[in-house]
């Protein structure tokens, strides 16, 4: 395995936070292109020229530290949300810092390192990658706002004389991204790793339905057509329904309902609420949209009630390479040997932009408590460390 | 039977809602103390006096028409929602005026009318009767506000000199209110009359579930503590529940829901719902109320939710009177055989709060459609007809 420094990583890690440093446990307070996230991504460049490297920020403020030559590209993102942890994201940067550094020590593989400019969507989703990916044109990103009114074309322009062009996609073999879990799963089981199979796809739509407003007082049951009675009844067959065809990794969520005129004394004559569902697998996507709009026909025909679909939201799943998760999946038995599991990313990264250059795969560490996007969020350092020690190990599979 | 006048009374119906004509089909806007509600209360004390009653307004603007000596006391309101209907008080005002005319000129029984002020709740709810009845106090209705800002001290004002003292309830002997039903029972059976058992009760109370608020993309289902779910399992299993106690005439609403953060991609942390039911029996509202609180608890302690209970708001049923609904019954009978019905009323009245003082007992006649506080509310004008006939049976019958 390449003679990665544990102390090195975390002092670095560490000397991270001070940037944006929220002053609440380790919480961090640096979302893309404050000052805080610039000088942040100078200190970075910095420690990648001492390791080496060649620091090179792309017009969107992307920093990558190429090696020579074809190299393997790590990384994540050094910005944060606005109430953000100290990992979520950094940790992936620093963690590739270590191992390029390590391998520039050894003479080899060679490892380029990138700090992904907006991931956490200032102006979009995962900004930097997706232009960077081309998933987005430079131009149509330009007139992205963010919540105060500035423009990405206007924020971008704060790394003045840094840019560059764009850099290369084919200077890379694939591209490794290590994260903080930022859910329940590996601190529930006691389990150190998570080798990603799949970064879950999403179909998110809200649905309408429709009744009779009317006196709660004066109007029987029987002849009632109450929208909220139709969500409820929706809700319950659709459970029973999607446990047909679901893993234990497939999610399901109804997270929004408003209610028509919602008052306790009117029986509702609308309910419009959101559904989403997760999952690795593209068909099981499809087939659980089938679910929903069979299910949700049905409850409205039998309650006499009217549909509405929206607009239907979806990003397919991407699935990791199977020679990068490969390695990940030995250095991790080597690593914490019976003490890891693969397992879906819920949530979007950069790798699912960067998956459409080149190969992707990613490495889970446990997020205590499932906690993120807060300034509570942490993990173990050991758990760092054994994360950081299975990178280097891949990275040794993988060069040999 | 008493020799009323239907066209006579047709007549005075449809003059009645010239005051504050909408414009819009039959429809009104005569709310409380509004010029066109005293313009029509004038004009009703003058047919009172034309009829041989002595009208008499008394300290909130309530209109009585008062017969010599001991009488029995017939009516409802002659004020109306912004946006109302011409029948919705309005009948039962003008209905009691035809009888207590033709009882005057038959040489008997006694019968006073009255049109209560406020029945529509502008400063409360029906504040005329409420105030009349004790219920509550005149110096505590006076502190009431519209939602325009206005006291109802301020408003009554507008009836000026017209007032005289409260009158004595001792004088009546019982009071009778025919209302159109604002609900669509009878038009749906197409029977003619409803004679009312009960005027419901209410209890109405809002629950709040607390989970945990969480990622919908990273929380798998078996580690979520969702507030949604929870509510939707509370009211499932309430419904089945309730089956076990209620009558084909008990309601019971979930019409008011607030999840909170309220967003497709997170996992509702609260959600906060009301539950109302009504029913003619004051045990089985205890009863429901038991297994809403019962329930509730099971459902917390099942998902582990936080369970809290907002105040519970009640009014108790009031039984119509044994002597005045079995002359209703008879009359009903007699009018229109075998095509009405007994029923509760879902729905308060004015005869909620007279209760307090006298037997009171209540008419229905159909709304079509089972429409009320809408222009578009309308009833068939045989069915007003056969109301009024059965009032004058009902009144020959207890007169004899």
């Amino acid at each position: 395995m390449l003679p990665v420094d544990p102390d090195r990583f975390l002092s670095d890690l560490h000397a991270l936070r001070r940037f944006g440093a929220a002053g609440t446990g380790k919480g961090v307070s640096r979302p893309a292109f404050t000052p805080d996230d610039i000088a942040a991504r100078d200190w970075l460049a910095s420690r990648m020229a001492e390791a080496g490297l060649t620091p090179h920020f792309d017009p969107v403020g992307s920093l990558f530290g190429l090696a020579e030559g074809h190299s393997l590209l790590m990384g994540s993102h050094s910005d944060s949300q606005p109430e953000g942890g100290w990992l979520d994201g950094a940790l992936g940067v620093v963690a590739a810092l270590e191992v390029a550094r390590a391998a520039q020590e050894a003479g080899g593989p060679p490892v380029s390192v990138v700090s992904f400019e907006d991931e956490e969507g200032r102006f979009g989703v995962t900004t930097g990658s997706s232009v960077w990916s081309g998933n987005q044109t430079l131009e149509g990103a330009d007139a992205l706002i963010d919540p105060s009114g500035i423009t990405f074309a206007e924020a971008r322009a704060a790394f003045g004389d840094r840019r560059g062009d764009f850099v290369d996609p084919a200077r890379f073999s694939g591209f490794v991204e290590m994260h903080i879990e930022q859910g329940p799963v590996l601190d529930t089981t006691g389990e150190k790793l998570g080798v990603v199979e799949a970064i879950v796809g999403i179909r998110d739509v809200h649905v309408t339905f429709t009744g009779q407003q009317n006196h709660a007082g004066t109007t029987p049951m029987h002849l009632r057509r109450d929208a909220f009675q139709g969500l409820a009844a929706f809700n319950a067959r659709l459970a029973e329904r999607f446990a047909e065809v679901v893993t234990p990794a497939t999610v399901w969520t109804v997270g929004h309902v408003a209610l028509h005129p919602n008052a306790p004394s009117i029986v509702p004559g609308r309910a419009r609420f959101s559904v989403q569902w997760r999952d690795g697998d593209k068909a099981r996507l499809d087939r659980m949209e089938e679910i929903v709009r069979t299910t949700a026909a049905e409850v409205a025909a039998e309650r006499d009630l009217g549909l509405d679909f929206g607009p239907m939201i979806g990003l397919d799943p991407v699935t990791m390479d199977r020679g990068l998760r490969g390695s990940l999946e030995r250095a991790a038995e080597a690593e914490a040997p019976g003490r890891w599991r693969t397992m879906p990313s819920g949530a979007l990264h950069d790798a699912t932009s960067v998956a459409r250059h080149m190969p992707v795969a990613m490495l889970f560490v446990p997020s205590i408590g499932g906690i993120s996007h807060d300034f509570a969020e942490d993990t173990d350092e050991a758990d760092l460390v054994a994360g950081l020690n299975t990178l280097a190990r891949a990275v040794s599979d993988l060069g040999a």
